[in-house]
């Protein structure tokens, strides 16, 4: 059996531009022979189709553009990702996040996911109720185990700790599935292409059953999915990996014989580098943003996004502005320069201080008898938020905030300041994970110049400021966030590693502390197993304290 | 039985705080002759403590807490709502949303919720798993049946749809229950009390059981819970009522006659006024604000907000600003200082036009050749954001903003402008009900002027301009938002109604287009049954097209 994977990059509640994607690659697929070709979970409608699951038009559409391809297969099997619904019982929602294989002008079978997952970015259970029944479907001499993403994360062989009692992939086995196909939507982290790889090559192994794993690729809002579809063969071997962070379409043949395939993951900086390009990239792509504005400082995090934007849409689509105050160094501007020559940008340079001198006057009598603090800082910040939405509306241009991890977990960022803008490029990077980025792009030549990746770094809001005098150095400030936020470990673990019981009650502390500001962050590009955003949800209001 | 329900107000997280409010309750209860004291659903951590419950430390001190306080029961019974654990079967999470019965120094009973919500606002299958039993436990004399918030939703006899396939409080009658007890957390929403109460007078009146049903009261960030405590007997009659809105303690006595009572919930005005002073009076008392501040436009958003905060934290705590621009009209300023003396509150007025020409003349150069647009009517906005939180960061005020659902739901508002603040106070109540509050408000004597509520709304960032050049009238408006919001209602049938498809699908689109802004929204007070937050989740990033 010859089966074609299609590795595409669909718009959520996009009917029209995915359902032509779907018979585009059926119909390639056709003319290379395949007996079956297969598209991601969810395909259809996009994933995560959050809400829009709720509405009855959609659905209704969903299910319309659903039968209207099937109508148009032949012979050849296409199994794509949709909405199904079975309001039979009259209880739950009834809808179902499904798998179905069509030809011959119908919808032949359909596998709803068993297994809902609820948890970090996932909030399933809201919409989709389990499979009520799992079975095999014979088609051309083979009998399909078809599965739906999480369906084939619980498997004994692999978890210690297993989130489900059912294991569906099991059935699939028990039930005489010849060859296992999984179509998934798995949300990239760095790392989780490995370990993917991993638990699917002891479940093949164990099973004994070839595994064709289709994933689909492309950003949406902040989840990344990069794609990687596998398939694994009866021993376990990686035999067929798509293209990371791009469209794919190649086809397996279950007969062949192929070389196995381990280099799988990339190091750090590729991996995280071509994420958040294909992040930035869809974003403008899937909203209709041409060009993209970024606010440069002169330090690294700014010269970093602006590089990931010139990526994402070329240099000609990307305008920097430099507004220095009088607590700009020199070195801001000259170093800004330097960049914007190396990459061939268009820039512009606007100071803020006669803005900000201006409302220093007017509120001089609201500030009367009261000391310079942070307010004064805040209302540079803030002008500067000012002038990017102010060229942003009058140019259409797309803002980027520069924020790291570690500002954004401690609250070292300005609300409706440096946070203004639609899209957190960089704020699932750690400053630490930044530099890396930087040296990874710098492997061969110097393009982001080494005087900003060499500086002391300063938000430049008062004399002789630095990042030190406010945080810990930012080495062990990433180490305790790291333990905190994405190892999720307790406060007397990562005292007892950091050895600091002081420093790590202040950090953790402003981490939770500062929640209110994340409230109002622009969507954060997830490369790590827990980002900022729709997968960590913590109170605003609450008084736990250690 | 003597039953003495506690209506109390906790603080998520705190479980300091919230134990001393258990033990105080119990202890006043004992000295009333209770045989039984009741406090609602995870009250000992607050309810909903979302991700806290991923954290170890916090699920262990949680439990240690609850320990705590069954050490120092007596004789008298004791049931409060808790998270408890069973690891058991290695699967899944292993924790519980409990209610603990707790008497003679240790917990007695532990009854777990079966039916965990996981829709609208609620996401407790990411936390929580579902009790695999139910039984009664005696105790002096009674058969206690007790269940926790949904397990009670999902009764035969009142719902057509049913959620659930389970039925635990039937389960519990089934088991010889005598008298029945929910122990709930309830977030309100006007028309939600009177629903609350048919829903349990039909299943009283049906399983010929008394019903002790203990809600919590206070806000939560944005979720607000009424109290409004029910016990019913066995005949479907409501014979106490807990206070809205505050917090209440009383003795039923299951031995004892009670006149009935039916008046449930008031109207429009009174409750949601109510919920929102409360809304207010919660977020800055939990986080520690002292004193609001909030800009006066002089038109009737502002000047609610303004009413709002002054009955939660009294006119010395409340301070506004006026930030007359060359396009305030007269009118504005007068109205303001109208409502200012009525209120006895300060404030100051500061021009912000100084500020918005210089910026103008500092970006001169980028707009040069290009004609004013929605650009420098945005300026304007955003520079009275900068001039509120600079004098937030000086002073310390909380700020309040003034959007209405009418405009977050249409995006008729400037981000980082007057969305600018901690909480949106009125941001769940469309622009025809912000008039019915007025209206109630004034119901005796004038207080939020006339002038104010008479005048044609407009945001006055250009001449002469109105809502209505942008937006249809709010009594078309809001109609199509609430079949479209609250309602669930379809394109197809909200057209119908309304009777002009243009006007409907243009408004629709509104709505879809500004996830984006809404993303980036301070918490919205709820008060609806769909409030924007998060209990709607919308793709940011997104091709459906109707």
């Amino acid at each position: 059996m010859k089966i074609a994977v299609c590795q595409s990059n669909p718009i959520i509640g996009d009917l029209k531009g995915n359902s032509e994607k779907i018979l585009e690659g059926y119909r390639r697929a056709c003319g290379d022979g395949a007996d079956l070709v297969i598209f991601s979970e969810l395909f259809l409608c996009g994933y995560p189709p959050l809400d829009l699951v709720e509405k009855m038009e959609f659905r209704t559409a969903v299910i319309k553009s659903a039968e209207s391809i099937a109508k148009q297969t032949v012979n050849v099997g296409l199994i794509f990702g949709t909405i199904t619904e079975d309001f039979e019982d009259n209880v739950g929602t009834g809808v179902y996040n499904s798998a179905v294989l069509c030809y011959d002008g119908k919808i032949q079978f359909i596998q709803n996911k068993t297994l809902i997952p609820n948890y970090d970015v996932f909030d399933e259970v809201r919409y989709f109720e389990s499979a009520k029944n799992v079975s095999v479907h014979e088609f051309r001499g083979e009998k399909l185990g078809i599965s739906v993403c999480e369906d084939i994360w619980n498997d004994a062989d692999y978890w210690k700790h297993r989130r489900y009692t059912t294991d569906p992939v099991q059935c699939l086995v028990d039930n005489g599935a010849s060859v296992l196909i999984n179509i998934s939507a798995s949300p990239y982290a760095y790392g989780k292409r490995k370990e993917r790889y991993n638990m699917l090559s002891v479940l093949t192994r164990n099973d004994k059953k070839p595994l064709i794993y289709v994933c689909c690729v492309g950003a949406q809002t902040d989840l990344i999915f990069d794609g990687g579809s596998m398939c694994l063969n009866s021993e376990g071997k990686l035999e067929k990996l798509g293209k990371n962070f791009e469209e794919d379409y190649f086809i397996y043949d279950l007969e062949e014989k192929y070389s196995e395939i381990t280099d799988i993951e990339s190091n750090f900086g590729e991996e995280v580098l071509k994420a958040l390009v294909m992040g930035v990239k869809d974003y403008a792509r899937k909203t209709g943003f041409k060009k993209i504005l970024v606010g440069l400082s002169g330090g690294i995090d700014s010269a970093l996004v602006v590089y990931i934007a010139v990526q994402a849409l070329g240099p000609e689509n990307v305008h920097v502005i430099m507004m220095p105050s009088k607590y700009s160094s020199s070195g801001s501007i000259a170093d800004s320069e330097k960049l914007i020559s190396k990459l061939g940008i268009s820039s512009e340079n606007v100071s803020i201080q006669p803005v900000v001198d201006k409302t220093l006057e007017m509120l001089s009598e609201s500030f009367a008898g009261l000391k310079e603090n942070i307010t004064e800082e805040n209302i540079q910040s803030r002008i500067r938020g000012l002038y990017l939405m102010a060229l942003s509306n009058k140019h259409g241009y797309l803002v980027c905030t520069t924020g790291n991890k570690s500002e954004i977990a401690t609250g070292y960022a300005t609300l409706y300041g440096d946070m203004c803008g639609a899209l957190a490029v960089i704020g699932d990077v750690y400053k630490t994970q930044v530099y890396k980025i930087a040296n990874y792009i710098n492997r061969d030549t110097e393009i982001i110049p080494f005087e900003i990746i060499n500086k002391v770094p300063s938000a430049e809001l008062r004399p002789n400021q630095t990042d030190q005098d406010s945080l810990p150095e930012y080495e062990i400030l990433d180490k305790v966030l790291k333990m905190y936020l994405e190892e999720q470990m307790e406060f007397d673990e990562i005292s007892r590693n950091i050895g600091n019981v002081e420093l790590v009650n202040k950090v953790l502390r402003l981490v939770d502390l500062n929640e209110f500001k994340r409230k109002q962050s622009s969507p954060v590009l997830r490369v790590s197993t827990k980002a900022f955003g729709y997968g960590r949800r913590y109170p605003i209001v609450q008084g736990w304290r250690r």
